[in-house]
């Protein structure tokens, strides 16, 4: 089994903890915030218990995880050190910087980035050829998919023994040929989420229809077919002919003013009792809820 | 119980027929192909064994619907008329003009277009107030939505009267305030198919990675919680700093060379046995059955 180092210890790096301590691997955890790295714990018995894992074993998985009070403690007997802090270039290299000062020259290396530039992140590097987009969804230890890029300068070694590692635990990997900025899955995300944002600029409907037309009709076919087979299903004919004449009409867009409304209003979604819907006490638990019930009901064989 | 025309017997047409068939309606269906027509009852007869229903069941639906061997004899006695011919203007044109000069006046028209704009169809109509866009999923009897659209022109009153019908038959509907081409659903999903094709042209990945990334991360959650839900889930604040910082590399692509290579080569997806993947025989089918299960394990109360 491996000993991994997580930097970050926020929603992502508690869970992709929790993933590689559920399939054996030990974990230590380090965190610049106090508070977060305090209520670890915590969070991790409560990620155990999401899962329905029985208390007999989730205690020996929970003691797989444990906190680091400094980077310097974390780093010690480490097989592979992976970060997931804030999505901000500044923060992400200097923390690799920091990281490289004391670890091995060929400890490899895991950044959970996929917004920026694996490439970007990597500049400024000793050992770039050991640094690898390793991004997980969340949460990581119930969303099968890990997509797995290389930056410019990366050794195909780290990359294939990042997959090997991955598929060992039972995750569903996907090799990127090359980095880009989102990989494939926030590609796909936010090229759907930039054409929503657009109908409703153009007051074609209200927000939660969007979401009514999702749940009703491609949401209940995007975990059994995806959208290439889609396509060759009904005839790439047809899909060009469509594409040709919907494609000039669909968003460009690079600003987002039915973002910005809310937002200038203090509207930040969820967490501020409001956004694009309303957001009563209780809300955010039943969304979380039906989320993981949506989410495990389509986790089945093909 | 209402009484429908349906001129269009393709997969749409006769899909529509078995949907308003199993609420009670009754269906008369006409297609200027006569062996589309032939072949009628013997599509609803395996449309209906697809939805699982007894035998006792089944024959009384598909009693409902018959042929008509001409336009004049498919409207007699009907209460609405829908038309789910190919998505070409020039001949849903034709076949609305052909229409109203053997209806009354106020009798409803549907149209189920979804890609083309409903205002350039109902260029020309006598009474452009009675035509909605009325578009459905395929298969119009398992998925459970219908987008509802007025043309410029079209009264208030029909798209009131198509949802009430629609709601009445356990549908999902939706109302767009105004007709934009591909509605919303059809938008969102080529806009994610616009991109899923830039991935492939910048030679990030294959087609069956797409599919893949798909089927086990965002097609998992999609069919529990929106795009517009999650963005508030997630934060706002968030959604818009993602949005900001993958927008300018998304694709505003309006011509699609990895459709294009395929085509020039003769590779139309399953049909020729071969497009962006490979179709062995016995595929088609089992994509079928797939997506089939894949819809009815999602079809289930929030």
């Amino acid at each position: 089994m491996t000993r991994f180092g997580i930097v970050g210890g926020g929603l992502m790096g508690h869970g992709i903890a929790v993933a590689l301590a559920v399939a054996g691997h030990h974990v230590v955890v380090y965190d610049a915030d106090c508070a977060t790295l305090a209520s670890l714990d915590e969070r991790v018995v409560r990620a155990l218990g999401r899962c329905e894992m029985p208390p007999d074993d989730a205690g020996p998985v929970a003691a797989r995880i444990t906190a680091a009070r400094t980077l310097s403690d974390m780093v010690v007997g480490v097989d592979a050190v992976l970060e997931a802090v804030p999505e901000r270039l500044d923060v992400k290299q200097r923390v690799l910087e920091a990281l490289e000062a004391i670890i091995p020259a060929m400890l490899p290396v895991w950044s959970n980035t996929s917004v920026l530039s694996l490439t970007e992140v990597a500049k400024g590097m000793r050992h770039p050829q050991r640094l690898v987009g390793v991004h997980w969804w969340n949460p990581p230890y119930v969303i099968p998919l890990v997509e797995v890029a290389p930056g410019a300068e990366t050794d195909r070694r780290f990359v294939r023994e990042a997959c090997e590692l991955l598929n060992g635990m039972g995750k569903t990997t996907v090799r990127l040929h090359r980095d880009v900025p989102g990989f494939i899955g926030n590609r796909l995300q936010f090229a759907l989420v930039r054409e929503a944002l657009h109908l409703l600029e153009q007051e074609v409907c209200d927000p939660v229809t969007i979401d009514t037309v999702m749940r009703a009709s491609l949401g209940l076919r995007w975990s059994a077919v995806g959208p290439m087979e889609n396509a060759d299903f009904i005839g790439l004919d047809l899909t060009r002919s469509i594409l040709e004449s919907l494609a000039p009409h669909l968003s460009s867009a690079v600003t987002f003013p039915a973002l910005e409304k809310p937002l200038d209003a203090g509207h930040r979604g969820r967490a501020s009792g409001g956004g694009l819907l309303t957001w009563p006490p209780g809300r955010g638990e039943e969304v979380a809820r039906r989320l993981e019930n949506g989410i495990r009901r389509n986790l089945v064989e093909p």
